[in-house]
C-alpha cells in the first residue's frame, strides 16, 4: 500500500477517513481540533449563532428507489445543520456535470431538489454550475451547502454524551445503503428496499422540547451506526454499550446483509438520527419521536458509561459482549 | 447538436450558459429571478443581512504559474463575497478525491488553501471529503462556499449601473485564462505569465470608502470583461460603451492571444474586478484602486449609456465601433 495515494476508503467515512482528517486535512485547513468537529460548524456573528455546513455527494447510481442525488444533497445538508439542533435557512448548490450528461435527468433531478427544499421550507440562493468534458467525471456530481440558525441557546455536540445517558435511534438501520447497493447491483429482492433519505429538522424540532436533555444529535451517515457512536465515545470521552436485541431492522435490509456478508451497523443511513440524551427523559424522547413520522420505529438501543473511554461494546442476543470499531476500508463505496 | 445533451460550452460562462441557468437550473431550483442574480446572495435573518455563495473548482492543470486550484478555491469564493460589498467570514471546503491522487500534492493544495485563508483573515470551518475510483473524476475538484457580513448599508448589485456611470477595471486583463492555457499547453514563452489569482476584498473595502457611489462590482471570471459587462447592461437594462484604447493588457497576454485567435475580453480573470460608479467619483475611485497593491493598474475603460439597453458596444482604435456580446460556446475549457 503506497502512503503516498488516497485511496478510495479515504472516503468511506470510516478509520481511513479519520485518519486522513485528523492527520492531514483538519489541521492543514483549520485551526479547530479534530475533536471539535461536528455535522456543522457553528460561527458567531454580532453574538448570534449560525451553523455552516457542506457535503458533496457522488452517490452512484444517480437514481434509486425513494430518492435521487438531488434529494439526497438537500436532505444531506438540511439534516448535518439539524443535528447541531440548527433550524435550516437557506442552501448553495454546485453542480459538476459530465459532458454528454442527460438534460432531461439533470431536469428531473433539479426538481427533486427544489422538492425537498420546499417540503423543508427552505430556499436554495445561490448555486454554481461547471461542466467538465467526457471522462473527467462521472455524470454528475453534487454539493451543497447550507446555512442554519438557532431558535434558543441549547448546545447540541458530540462531545456532549455524559456517563449513565440513554441512546437513541429513530428507526431502522442501514436501509439508504442497502437501497443503492441493490439498485447498483441489480439484485432481484422479493420486496424492494427502499432509501430513507429524509429531511431530519421536524423531527428534531419535537426531540428539542425536550430541551437540555439533549446531549447529542447525529445522523449515521457514512459509516453507519457503528462508526458514528465510535467517534461520540471518542469526542466525549465516554463509553458506549449497544443492546444488540434492540437494533431495529428492517427485515429485507438485514436478509441483504447476511447474504452478502455486510454488517448492517456500517452502512449509510440517510434518514435516520441518533440521540444521545439524559436517562431521566430518554422515555420522554422516545414518546416524541415515535409520534412523528419519520421515528415510528425509534428505539433506545444502548447507553452511555463512564470508561473504558472511547470505547462501544455491543451486547449480543446470545449474552457475549464485542466491541465495536470504526469501520475499516470501505465496505460500500459511492453510497452518499 | 443533441438538444438533451449538457455540452461543454454549458460550463463557459457565457450565452450557452447563461441560458441553461436561465432556461433550467434557475427557474426550477430557485424563485430568484435570474434578473436578480449576483455572485453571491444576500439573505437577512434577524434583520442582519449575510452574503452567502458557492462555486466549485475544476481547473486543469492544478497547479498554474502563481497559483493552484487550492488558492484559486478560496480567493475565487472570497471574491464572490466581496463583490457584494460583504466582509468574508468563514468558508466551507468540499472535496471530490479521485482514488490514487497524490497525498503529497493534495498536502500542497491545502496548504495553499489555507495560505490564502490566513491571508485575508477568514477561518475554513467545515469541510467534506469524497473519494471516488479511478476514472471517476480528473484527480481533484474543490468546492468552496462562503458567509459574508456587512459593515454598511450599501447595496451593490448587477442591478445598479445608471446611464452617466463610468466603468473602471481595477487592473490588466486576461491573465489568469492565459496563464493557465499555456502550462496547459506548455507553450514556451519569452517571459512567463502568471495567474492574477488574488482576494480582492481588501481593495473593495477601499472602493467603499465612496459609499453610495460605488453601484456595481464584478469580478471577470468565466466569460471574461465582455461578458461580465453584457450580463450587467442586461441586469442593469442599460448600454456600455467600452473605450478599446483604455483597455489595460500585460503585453505578453495580448501577444498570446494574438497569436492564437483568442480575445482577452473572453479570458477569465481571477484577481480583477470591475466597477461601476458615479460619474463625479469616479476618478476618486480610480485613485483608490492605484493606491492599493491590487490596483496599480487600473484603469476607467468605459461609460454607462441609456439606450440601447442591454448593449455593449467597443470604440475600437481605429475609430469603429462594434458590438461586444457574451462569449459563445468554449474558449478555454476548464480555467477555474
Amino acid at each position: 500500500m503506497d502512503k503516498d495515494l488516497i485511496l478510495l476508503g479515504h472516503g468511506s467515512g470510516g478509520k481511513l477517513s479519520h485518519r486522513l482528517l485528523s492527520d492531514l486535512i483538519i489541521p492543514t485547513l483549520s485551526a479547530i481540533p479534530p475533536a471539535g468537529q461536528n455535522d456543522a460548524a457553528v460561527v458567531t456573528h454580532n453574538s448570534q449563532r449560525l451553523a455552516f455546513t457542506t457535503d458533496s455527494y457522488v452517490v452512484e447510481p444517480l437514481f434509486f428507489p425513494d430518492g435521487n442525488i438531488g434529494s439526497l444533497a438537500v436532505n444531506g445538508t438540511l439534516n448535518d445543520l439539524a443535528m447541531m439542533g440548527a433550524r435550516p435557512l437557506c442552501l448553495s448548490v454546485g453542480l459538476i456535470i459530465e459532458e454528454g450528461f442527460s438534460r432531461r435527468e439533470l431536469a428531473e433531478i433539479l426538481s427533486s431538489m427544489r422538492e425537498a427544499a420546499d417540503a423543508a421550507g427552505v430556499a436554495i440562493v445561490t448555486g454554481d454550475t461547471k461542466v467538465v468534458p467526457r471522462g473527467k467525471a462521472d455524470r454528475l456530481f453534487i454539493n451543497t451547502s447550507g446555512i442554519g440558525v438557532f431558535d434558543h441557546d441549547l448546545v447540541i455536540a458530540g462531545n456532549g454524551a455524559r456517563p449513565g445517558d440513554s441512546v437513541l435511534v429513530s428507526g431502522t438501520i442501514g436501509d439508504h445503503g442497502i437501497a443503492v447497493l441493490a439498485k447498483r447491483e441489480g439484485l432481484d429482492l422479493e420486496s424492494e428496499i427502499v432509501s430513507d433519505c429524509a429531511a431530519l429538522h421536524g423531527i428534531v424540532a419535537e426531540i428539542l422540547k425536550e430541551g437540555a436533555a439533549v446531549h447529542v444529535l447525529r445522523d449515521p451517515t457514512r459509516g453507519g451506526v457503528a462508526t458514528t457512536l465510535k467517534e461520540i465515545a471518542l469526542q466525549s470521552q465516554v463509553g458506549i454499550t449497544l443492546w444488540e436485541a434492540t437494533l431495529p431492522f428492517n427485515g429485507a435490509v438485514k436478509g441483504v446483509c447476511a447474504i452478502l456478508g455486510l454488517d448492517p451497523l456500517y452502512v449509510a443511513n440517510e434518514g435516520k438520527l441518533l440521540g444521545i440524551v439524559a436517562p431521566e427523559r430518554a422515555e420522554a424522547v422516545l414518546e416524541r419521536m415515535r409520534a412523528h413520522p419519520l421515528g415510528r420505529e425509534a428505539a433506545i438501543i444502548g447507553k452511555v458509561t463512564g470508561a473504558p473511554a472511547g470505547r462501544v461494546e455491543m451486547e449480543t442476543v446470545v449474552g457475549g459482549r464485542r466491541a465495536v470499531d470504526m469501520l475499516a476500508g470501505e465496505q460500500l463505496p459511492r453510497i452518499c
